[in-house]
């Protein structure tokens, strides 16, 4: 459940209110620092922050995980040096995504989705700090998310080892961007499962599940448009916190925000399409009810008509005396009945193709 | 009632006309002077007006509540030096969001919004008046809205106290934009339990609680727009009225403005998906009326014929002076609408899925 | 009637032909001159035109109402040496609102738009000069318009009078610009009780209705936006026509301006909104009238069917004999529609609300 | 018939292919060189080309009328030293409005619309060069369309005959946005004979004919667009090509452009009011054909069950036995009748008014 | 099949990773160098890429057809000195168009579409690289595509042979471009019959068309955008790999992928006219299912009632004993059907047209 912002409504702007959920029993805090030839990994507590001396030799990133307890929040604030309306922000975990310079560093907020395979779609708010030798990030929980760049680290990769931590938060926010990718193929695949009973069987329920997709691409897109714009503005770099090298990788992050942009507005066709489709099949649909309507009572009615005609009491009625009266009266009835139907045939009524 | 604009055609401009409700029975002034040291607060006569000398040691905040006296605003005009035209718009109470200098001072027009439980949304005008050491605050109606800036400035809080004027009017803008989230929550509340509604039981009376909410939103939506360029225009600074560290907490209204507008987009995309909902619903509803119609016709209309061609007056007719001739009948007929009932069932047509 | 354009084409530039209606029998020409000190105001003839000399202490403003003579046009322009440009502009009464530079004068074109009562939307063309020490305006017909600029300098307003001519060129820019807030009103107030009327009783005349307002919404948005862009022009006031003092008061038209076009986009989403309800009214009463169509087919089929089998004619059929016979066949009858009649009261089939 | 844009893939450059219909059986070159003093005009062959000397006394308009022929293109082309995509550009006959400088000369691609009365649209291309003392035009088919430029050069006016080819090119392109205007009021008379018929007879055809309007006025409005973007190129006028004074009435036409392109946007919310109240009408149409069949059933069925059971067979039964039996039984009918027919007098059900 | 890209998420920047399909067996790489004087032509192994050199007098075409083998890319990225993310962006086969610089080099990516007849649209990324005296290009697959440069190259055409690696980059984008115009014309083609089928017999197979070809045409739009921006991008020329004479041939391709815009914009307006006439057809298709329904019940429904008061058992009947009463019914029947008929063909109930 979403917490109300109404109790924070006059409230000092720093004031520190974690607005997210609570979802790890206790944050954990993780340091790596390193360089070119070296790498140390280790969880800390609060009270080993104040060890901390980010250097060119000693680039360090630190991670927290889990971000209830606005203490932790407080402290790392303190040894860092950030301003408090940074502090805030990381605590609003339903931010859009943007990013601040405070001149010493940057502050980006992005957003991590998640798509399950029911259909539903979450997100969570990763804020990060880029300063000259120092990366913080702190996730609203403990993901795998940030796992295939420690590897790289660990794995002494030349080049993430050796550039500045400039390339660290481009690596990190590369992870996070790439994974749009894979919920934009996951909602393709929905979309497609959707469309194929919409054809075989269209209802109310699957115009339901329509309508919740749409939504959710809204929503992704509320998430991606600005992402392009904060990489855009990483791009642009006009206070220096990247190198020209790390750049050029940027650019490579912002052509793919792009693409996720582009598949998103597909997929939004892609449901508007649908939805055409089935108001235009229950249109179609009440034609084939009214018609089949038709023609029962074009079946019936003349027939009827017939058995009331003979079923007059007239004295004098022509072929009630007969003796083989009934049978064509019978037979009457049943030639129109063939007629018609032989009628309905060539105008393809009785079909199912057709509108 | 909304006041009609036609008599003030042609007026000279700077005419001091009151185009809002009366709301209070006597206008209110109140007045806070303050610095580090000191905070003086009271309530004030016109006639005190004289007295009033704001300095960098005696920060004034002068607040109007209820303004349909004329002289009230002419007095406080003459006695700040203000354009007449600024004097006009305070009295305007329905203009859209605006800032603009007048050399000495900025004037800043905001809307307070609120929305009633009963989806009814309403708007008051605030201005808010930036000097060198003053601020004037005008509101249509004594509210509560300015008093947590109230309560910070009486506690002593150090930032607001020594910062300058540039940071009181920061704190008095957040208050309101603040309360747009407030809002955007009751709406969304209110939005969720018409959609509820609408799954449950659609009805006109829901389709036209949908339309008034959609008109709400985008009067919602003309009243923040202008007001993230208000701030925009604000955090540009270009006539140096804000402090560099005040600017970076506008930049932090202007982080809610832009969410706030992201959140009523994705308001409206509810509603629209709202009124489709209800559309196809109406659709779906008519194919399973004329779906009653036709199986009520398929029922009866064979049973029908078949009494009239034994309701026939023939002489020879087959059955008739059998014993069970009747029974036959009666059988036919149940056998018919059997028969018939079995291929609704698996046609799905008596049950109450699919479309 | 609009003059067709067909026999301008392949004219010579600043060709004088009169597009519009001929709606005065005479054109009249009136000429105030005056500054701070004195104001003369007399009707003139086109013979006294070379009499005319504009200078800091006899500001002109020269009106002509009724432009049907070209002569008129072209003995003022040969007076105030304007180009031939203009002189066929003013006479070409369909303009969109425009500002042009030639110099030593600006030619300003606004429209001065009227809704009628019965929902009718007409516009003239107000030309409007604005040079050095004179305005000239020139108005397709005699209109009350102006009126209360002329009362304002008649009356000696120590501001009007004192000002140059920029400030009448904005007093009179600001009457048109008022009067559109007037019509906004009243296209809001026809709105209103058409909306009214279509809740209680939906027709298609008055979806025509909602048609025609909707295209004058239209119209009038081609004239209000172009007259915000001429407004800005003002503002920027590149060559300097207006003193520091009147663009204060451009900015105040420029206000005015955007809440028309703001006004008119709610107006605009009204319109929207009724067209939405009428088709979903539509769709509604299709409903009922269906379920009507059902309902007496269900209450008197079964009715049917039971006097039709007991029409037959078998030797031995059961309860024709019995005394009571007839009415327990029609027991039945009545029994069948009781409990049907129950059914659809049930299913809210027969009250007149749900859809 | 169109042709095919596919044998043209991978050819160089400048290859000169004609694209456009064979509509002159011959091409016709006309040649005018003119100075303030004299008018020379004459039709020339090809081989005459080479004589050709344009200087300040010797301005030169060269017309070709059909230009099927790549020889004379290639011919003009050699004689005015004129860059290969550019003669290409000319036999390309269904390019979008536009303007290319090539340093010595500009040249200028525009559009000639035809809408005749059947409510068919066609356009033909005129290319336009203009040079220091020349102006070259190239039309696909021989026009009437530039004969009152040539008239006014004829006559000797003054102006055009003083004025540079500037000022003949501005008299050119006027003639062409002039004749927008003719086609606008074209439409704007067939869409409203459309609408009077759709408002009397709605029928498929109809809304067909609405269509191709749509598309028609879709079409025309990718001529114009491109057109004022062009005139406002020249407005620009960044590489001189234009004097200060031909400036004025090159702004004079870009008014014209705008204009037509909002009369289009006029005749588009005209259409697509139109769609609206085609589709509401069929829709209104539908509720009437089942409230008269619900009537019908409803007249019939009371008095047929009425029938039904007096024709029942119970040796019981009231009022078979009765002199007026029958006769109660007719008048038990009609009172159900007459009853009925007032209820849906009441109703409103028997008029044609009302949805 | 679409490979995921979720196995790249979290790798290293300029990981080789082939994204296609793989299409062709083997790889085929072609070399031709020329200048004005000679041209060589000839297809080589990877192990040949060492020996190439390209300078002023041996300007190098390489072309790589078929691309799944990051081997030969990594070869041709060390020889020529390409980015690791340029490699990646060759293997990654579903981007967007863009342009890229690298200082030495552009990097453009193009796409190659192919409209198959049965409706069917594909297409396959073109990389192209351009360097001072060297040209890459990377194909998806052997294609004929840039068959008709090669034939320039081979014929000795002067002006490609002299000019630089400039312009055969050009030739080489224009033959992408040119095909555009191809697929347009063949997708207008497919509308065309579909439309003409949906006049003659629409049905929701023909919607799901229309459908996939709207979706196509966006598809297609959002190739040809970029491409436009890519063009207007060179034709900047910032970094001068251009010479002045080639960018006016890039403004060339620039106009012809505007047309491709506009046109693909025009397809997608028929389509969208489209889907309004098969709704409004289905809606027709209503009417005339319910006014059938209606003229049965009403042609059968007085006859019926006729037989049944002449079937009702009262002892005192009219025209019963009489000798022609039984064809006085009959005639009664028939001639309240024929006034029904005349009546419905006056209504034009029985005409097939009208809606
Ligand atoms: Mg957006
Ligand atoms: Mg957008
Ligand atoms: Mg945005
Ligand atoms: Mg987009
Ligand atoms: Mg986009
Ligand atoms: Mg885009
Ligand atoms: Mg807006
Ligand atoms: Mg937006
Ligand atoms: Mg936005
Ligand atoms: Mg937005
Ligand atoms: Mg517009
Ligand atoms: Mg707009
Ligand atoms: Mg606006
Ligand atoms: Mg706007
Ligand atoms: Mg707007
Ligand atoms: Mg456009
Ligand atoms: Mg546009
Ligand atoms: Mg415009
Ligand atoms: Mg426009
Ligand atoms: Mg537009
Ligand atoms: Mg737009
Ligand atoms: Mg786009
Ligand atoms: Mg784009
Ligand atoms: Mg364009
Ligand atoms: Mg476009
Ligand atoms: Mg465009
Ligand atoms: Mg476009
Ligand atoms: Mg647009
Ligand atoms: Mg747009």
């Amino acid at each position: 459940m979403k917490k109300s912002k109404k109790h924070k409504i006059g409230m000092a702007p720093g004031s520190l209110v974690y607005m997210g959920d609570i979802t790890t029993e206790k944050p954990t805090l993780s340091l790596i620092d390193y360089c070119e030839d070296h790498l140390h990994e280790k969880m800390i507590e609060i009270a080993d922050l104040a060890d901390i001396k980010p250097d060119e030799k000693n680039k360090i990133w630190l991670n927290l995980s889990g971000i209830q307890d606005p203490n932790f929040i407080s402290e790392i604030g303190k040894q860092f040096n950030l301003h408090p309306l940074v502090l805030e922000d990381i605590l609003n975990t339903d931010q859009r995504p943007k990013v601040e310079s405070y001149g010493d560093y940057l502050y980006i907020v992005l957003r991590n989705f998640e798509f399950k395979r029911s259909g539903n779609l979450s997100s969570r708010q990763v804020s990060l700090i880029l300063g000259k030798h120092f990366v913080l990030t702190f996730q609203e929980q403990v993901t795998e998310c940030f796992e295939p760049v420690c590897e790289r680290l660990r794995n002494g990769r030349i080049h993430i080892r050796q550039a500045g931590t400039d390339y660290l938060a481009y690596a990190l926010i590369d992870v996070i961007v790439d994974q749009y990718f894979s919920i934009i193929e996951d909602i393709g695949i929905h979309c497609e499962t959707l469309e194929e009973k919409l054809l075989r069987k269209p209802s109310p329920t699957l115009l339901q599940k329509i309508q919740v997709l749409k939504r959710e691409s809204m929503e992704l897109r509320r998430g991606v448009w600005p992402t392009r714009e904060v990489i855009n503005n990483l791009i642009r770099n006009d206070e220096g916190f990247f190198e020209a090298s790390t750049v050029l990788y940027l650019r490579d992050i912002y052509d793919h925000a792009v693409h996720v942009i582009e598949s998103l507005e597909a997929v939004r066709d892609l449901l508007a399409g649908m939805l055409d489709i089935y108001l235009s099949t229950i249109s179609n649909q009440l034609n084939k009810e009214v018609r089949a309507l038709t023609v029962v009572t074009m079946m019936f009615m003349p027939a009827t008509l017939i058995s009331g005609i003979f079923g007059m009491n007239f004295d004098k009625m022509p072929l009630l005396k007969d003796t083989f009266g009934f049978w064509i009266a019978i037979g009457i009835m049943a030639l129109i009945a063939i007629v018609m139907g032989l009628h309905f045939f060539r105008m393809q009524w009785l079909s199912r193709r057709g509108i």
